[in-house]
């Protein structure tokens, strides 16, 4: 079992990686002692995992919500359902919550534990590599809004995340190569090194090699904790662009938008929080393993860039 | 102008005590700068101050939600109801939320912005005795549920609490003795010179005095900041339990609840957020100026108090 702890003063947690960890029941006594426990999961993910996780919970007051799958159901009603639930069971501050699944179970979870009683504990058990090296970590929570994705949020950390990569073998290819895209990005924006690594074992990725993707979600949890993003503008080279498109290509990624309009992603991305004082920041790339997040470029650039790639 | 720093590293905040502030535009632009402002209020108390308080704020963006005045609003579904009008107005992260208003207003309004893109800034405008004191103090922010008071909700600190004592002269006789209640109980659990002042100046603060405002206010706000209430259990003297009846008495407090069975007390108090390990907490003067939380008591001894003094 690899063990990466994040140090967030009296808020770290750790994220525990391995392969059947859902199977447990000595990490689940150890890192988890609430005796009260909501476990929130969908329609999908519940079948498969859920019975081995209650399994591994011992002998607690266990209660689930299973939520319908899909980004359509992060919503602030389900969100609220959770609560009520908690509500209706008469759980108190020393509960705990356990989101089994993807971004979107963990997201919501986390948001519902941030707002009970101002706070109580949660686990992050996800069953996404999307999840695995994004979501689950950070503690980042939110639901969305008609008007917009995660707008309504909060930030709270989790007590515990349980990455068990086994769960990635019922993983749609679709799925996988989203959480792929993900590591890309990282290796792309600050990791080169990873970045190489990526274009040398993507093959074994592809397969659902578990040490292989143990590795990669220890080193993108990783650089999500490092955030050492600020660096001075530059661009990438055209070479180096080259390499990037032939990466997402062989993960079997698009490299254009042909659903949507330039007009539409602008749109969109005018309600993106990173929105300060009317003007759009955008995280770009100075070369591999390097980018900056900034509202100092050429509104043109984005334009032209936009009419290349969508639509 | 009386002003009141308090400290929590980079999320210390300033309150503000002084009769006639919501007319001093000075002290939102010092403090205030976001351009982007949602002022919540309720019906009873926008007639009242918003025209003045809009007025300060000068020329920026400023959209208004009343809702209906009361506690049976202090809802999630008005708290969503504040977030859609953010959504719909496309306001940054780089907003700003005023609570205009009584504890329902302010706790709904940090709620709302603490959940608005995770975190936006507000400030508090209380204008209840009861809310200068205590709830637009603290961070806490929540809205209710039927199951239960304050159980949706979440620590967000404003950035500023505007306490305008002059809103007292329109605040019912009713309200000014929930406000002065809280007083009252701040002299009991931890402060006996505060509760020696109270016997003394009662008859001022009943008649408005701002000066003898001002400083109830300012001690109330020192108090809730230093939450020293951790001691050794002990019990009050029959004299401390006499002197505590008399001053509830004379601010035409009630001393025992005759609407109410003990059975319903008890059922209500079974979800407090002060519940743990399904043991009820309470909070127990020592004497006066000296209380601790505690599970520690005979349960006859609830039950017995209960019924001499409910139903």
């Amino acid at each position: 079992m690899d063990t990466l702890d994040v140090e967030l003063g009296t808020r770290s947690y750790p994220i525990l990686i391995d392969a059947g960890l859902i199977g447990r029941p000595d990490v689940f006594r150890q890192h988890l002692p609430a005796h009260d426990v909501l476990v929130v999961s969908n329609t999908t993910v519940a079948p498969l995992y859920l019975p081995a996780l209650t399994a591994s919970l011992g002998p607690r007051r266990i209660v689930e919500v299973i939520l319908p799958d899909g980004e359509a159901h992060k919503t602030l009603a389900n969100a609220a359902r959770v609560l009520d639930v908690l509500i209706a069971n008469r759980f108190g501050r020393d509960c705990a919550l356990i989101a089994l699944g993807g971004g979107v179970v963990g997201d919501l979870t986390g948001f519902a534990a941030a707002c009970y009683q101002r706070g109580v504990a949660f686990a992050q058990v996800p069953t996404t590599l999307l999840a695995q090296v994004d979501s689950a970590v950070g503690g980042k929570t939110a639901v969305n809004h008609p008007g917009g994705k995660n707008l309504i949020g909060a930030f709270h950390q989790p007590v515990l995340v349980l990455t068990a990569t086994r769960t990635l073998a019922t993983l749609p290819a679709r799925e996988l190569r989203a959480g792929l895209a993900e590591v890309i990005k990282y290796g792309l924006i600050c990791d080169a090194a990873l970045f190489g690594w990526l274009e040398a074992h993507l093959d074994e990725l592809l397969a659902g090699a578990p040490a292989a993707l143990a590795h990669v979600i220890r080193r993108s949890c990783e650089i999500t904790m490092a955030a050492a993003m600020a660096r001075e503008c530059g661009l990438m080279t055209g070479d180096e662009a080259a390499r990037v498109r032939r990466l997402l290509e062989r993960a079997g990624l698009p490299t254009r938008i042909a659903s949507v309009t330039p007009a539409a992603v602008l749109e969109h991305m005018s309600m993106d929080k990173k929105v300060l004082g009317g003007r759009l920041r955008l995280v770009l790339p100075r070369g591999i393993g390097d980018a900056l997040l900034t509202a100092d470029y050429p509104a043109a650039a984005l334009t032209r860039t936009l009419g290349a790639h969508c639509g």
